[in-house]
């Protein structure tokens, strides 16, 4: 048993789905959540994926494990409610997709002898919801620790449940994690959205002609741009200085690629597009496309 | 017997594709095909997706119908040089993924008593080549007639072809088709090239962390950007006009969403995001997502 209790606040997509891992392997004696919505609750109790649910102040007192599953916006306001019940020697981990604002905010409102290590798991769906959640989207990818402190007793059992999902661990300071994932992950889903909200306000033809021709690849696009709004703003807004830095060198790219259009310069497109098939490669070589 | 003799011209995954369905359904007595790859012609001889092939010559004398599948800017030149084989009532049909240049370039090179039948199937696989050609990549998606004549019966016959890959027909002209492509497919296209160009550029951390963590989104937009670099050269410079204009309405929602960003404008973000959601649904609806 590596915890006796484990209280997960937000049990939406991943909450559940991380929720699913800990009663499969039977990694607790205790799996309780909290949510703002009481339907979630009632759902992921009925789906069996936790033992019960209650207020926050009575899932986390005598909690030994609290993952937080929210919108990272969240996190200062619950861990400052839930600080007077934490008990000694309690953990707090988080699922973030920002690290360092998370830090920050967690670290100035936690109490003493509560230890939090940030952690983010390199999956995800655009689904939300108790319902939605599955074990399999955690399979053969990346988990992520940006630790603060150099023991890492809580660390290592908190991986067991990251592991017990089959991810693969790694460990990187909250600076590198944000700038890397405003990479691979904040530009593309900004983009996405961008590129999306664009279409949609074109005139000069029907909007069911969007739907109808989507597979011409727009429809590629959709799956980043249906993901959950809140939790996009909060990221948005959080890691905000890296993500200007790469959207500023994004516009820098296409305006270059623009002007390759626009004066007909066909060996540089051909050449921009050749390199960024290679790239493709990379991604099916490390195993990271959806199959 | 829908057609005594096609020929393929171009045998990778759009080509082998169709010929492929047109094995299968029997709708030939003859099916050849002409690569400049003899590579590509000895695979699918080899494959059995094609009954033999030959030079551009021999494949197109006696045929009764032409299918073009190379790059668009290819089709101006293989036309004057199949034109004087061509026999008197035979049909030439194309998959190209732009329209008005294709018509332009094509009638202003074939021979009298020679129909033109312009065609594009909304499908696509990011994989080239012969042996990656499969039929199931049409089923459910549409196909678009741009049609020249008034006179249906050839298109008729060709539209036998792509039912038997289990496409839905569609009919508008040629400038709808451009205007609606450059929004569904070619700005979709060209955002992922310019994406994963401006992040293989990025220096601070090392391209396997860009493979690594793809599955944050990156990777949703790699199968784009893996596309034929010939192929989308070539639709980059034949739809130039409202590619350019549909470049800078997506430039304009960029900017709006960077200002969004950088001032801190969580509902804004918000309310876009939120709407892009909507759209996603209207994908799924019309069963055009990948599954």
């Amino acid at each position: 048993m590596l915890f006796k209790k484990i209280s997960i606040i937000g049990i939406g997509l991943m909450g559940s789905s991380v929720a699913r891992v800990i009663k499969k392997n039977n990694l607790c004696e205790e799996l309780l959540c909290f949510d703002t919505s009481l339907e979630y609750m009632e759902k992921a109790k009925e789906l069996g994926v936790v033992d019960g649910y209650n207020t926050l102040k009575a899932v986390t007192m005598d909690a030994d494990l609290v993952i937080l599953a929210t919108p990272v916006s969240t996190y200062k306001n619950i861990v400052k409610e839930i600080s007077p019940f934490l008990k000694e020697g309690s953990v707090i981990t988080d699922v973030g997709s920002v690290k360092q604002a998370v830090i920050k905010d967690i670290m100035s409102v936690i109490p003493e002898g509560v230890e939090f290590v940030p952690g983010h798991p390199i999956a995800g769906s655009e689904k939300s919801g108790p319902e939605a959640g599955f074990i399999e989207m955690f399979q053969n990818r990346w988990f992520i620790f940006t630790p603060i402190n150099k023991d890492e007793t809580n660390l290592n059992k908190i991986s067991k449940i990251w592991e017990a999902a089959d991810m693969k661990i790694s460990k990187m300071d909250a600076a590198h994690h944000d700038k890397v994932m405003a990479a691979v992950s904040h530009l593309p889903h900004l983009i996405s959205y961008a590129l999306v909200g664009a279409v949609d306000d074109l005139e000069g033809f029907e909007e069911k002609e969007i739907f109808k021709y989507s597979a011409g690849g727009f429809r590629d696009m959709t799956r980043l741009a249906g993901s959950d709004p809140t939790m996009w703003r909060d990221i948005s807004l959080n890691n905000q200085e890296m993500i200007l830095e790469l959207l500023q060198r994004f516009t820098e790219t296409l305006t270059a690629l623009q002007k390759n259009i626009r004066y007909g310069e066909g060996d540089e497109l051909f050449n921009l597009f050749e390199k960024t098939k290679e790239i493709r490669k990379g991604v099916i070589e490390a195993k990271q496309h959806r199959l």
